[in-house]
């Protein structure tokens, strides 16, 4: 069996992006002028681009201004899962109108120029299609795109990049009835290969370095249709979820839900199954 | 600025592991024997291996029969974090005795001989330091080991791999105080490296493929002395995690307070600050 093999690398040369630029063109260019220093850069059939949602977002004209972030924040949010007061500030661990569960619904004040905020992309899924037609056509081959954005999680430190958008691109590997090389059933279902190229394009474009582009080569098996399903359908926000609320919130709706009862008025309940 | 570049590949030729199994060897074995396939299989300094920790447990001894699952979930469960019961059994969400949050303690029934279940390693930081010594010996390079299991994530479908366990390898790259290209500070505080590695190792070992090794090639300047903290310091289980209870579960943990109160009762309380 010959060894699976693919590379990553950053592509540099982007330009600082404000609203209205042509990412499409901008992205061609960087890559292309990339290819005098590394002849391996042109694009082929079956890369991946691995785009930071920043450029997108800044593209696309979703700047606020620094002082209207809160109103921002609750622009792009249905609800709030968790909150927390601490001597900084208020930390908001929300769900967005995109489906996402992050903090502050991604407003984001680095990498933006002084005293403005930057907002998701609309839609990214819709973005990454725009930038996955244009940049196939540009240059002629099947490629797929990865937007990105950068997510806490909880129980563990730190923040890793994972796929808030996706077009072209087989984005899960449904192992769900499969078997392992002794024929028994998986316990893995469902591995995540958008969240996993997310990762490792980040290990090339990092925070500080502007590098908001990255080129996956070698996994071309993943490169599919246009319509495939995008990245929103690798978002849970339903009532199934088991940390649908946190733990400080759900317990203040059951010591409510309590208090409710004693006084027999009817109170809200964590849903679940 | 020259394009940053990395390259990652699957280790094929690994035999199935049995307790008491040289891991190094077998590793070196497989590695070598690629030889033959791939001419860039030698491995260099800067070089990280990326190991599955299904065949760490193997070569361990952590087998247990399958019978006595439940029993091993328990032995590694510290506390339940959340559970669920539905028609196909328990789900239960535990913090396991190496500080990792995830499903039924990392107790695996995939990839192992019939009529076994298996247990996460002992102590995967400890296996990883072993086999860092013992390839960094063996092949005569300074080289990086993470030891990777899968995982589910609240809000979010499916599983990737992580970092349970690391040696010789820069983990983090913690960006707290750190600026960005207009010199405002970063948003994003500490980057998990070691989790973005593993989910790009994903990518090439796969569930179903029997790969359980894969080399990456190019980021050498996370490679460090053995000494370096962990994977172990990538957990968070303190109180301070706001999602330290699944909802239904401090929903409970409320209810039954405010009823305790009632009856004037001490309750346990969902520790926030």
């Amino acid at each position: 069996m010959s060894m699976p093999r693919y590379s990553v690398w950053g592509v540099t040369g982007m330009p600082e992006i404000d609203a209205g630029d042509d990412l499409v063109a901008l992205i061609a260019d960087a890559v292309q002028t990339s290819i005098a220093e590394d002849s391996d850069a042109f694009l082929r059939d079956g890369d991946i681009l691995v785009i930071t949602s920043k450029i997108i977002s800044k593209a696309e004209g979703m700047q606020v201004p620094a002082a209207d972030r809160e109103k921002a924040i609750a622009m792009d949010t249905v609800r709030v899962v968790a909150e927390r007061i601490h001597p900084g500030g208020v930390t908001q661990i929300v769900e967005t109108r995109h489906g996402l569960v992050m903090a502050a619904a991604g407003i984001d004040t680095s990498n933006v120029p002084d005293g403005l905020a930057l907002r998701l992309p609309e839609d990214p899924d819709r973005s990454a299609r725009a930038l996955c037609e244009g940049l196939r056509q540009h240059f002629g081959v099947s490629l797929g795109i990865i937007v990105t954005d950068t997510f806490g999680r909880p129980w563990r430190v730190g923040q890793t990049d994972v796929a808030i958008g996706a077009a072209g691109i087989i984005v899960t590997d449904d192992l769900r009835g499969g078997v392992d090389a002794n024929g028994r059933p998986l316990n893995v279902t469902i591995t995540v290969l958008a969240d996993e190229l997310a990762g490792a394009a980040d290990l090339v474009k990092g925070k500080a370095s502007g590098i908001p582009v990255a080129v996956v080569r070698g996994l071309g098996k993943l490169v599919t249709d246009i319509d495939a399903p995008g990245a929103r359908t690798l978002t849970r926000v339903g009532d199934d979820d088991m940390f649908r609320f946190g733990s400080a919130e759900a317990y203040q709706l059951g010591y409510d839900a309590a208090q409710a009862e004693r006084a027999q008025i009817p109170a809200k309940r964590v849903t679940q199954d």
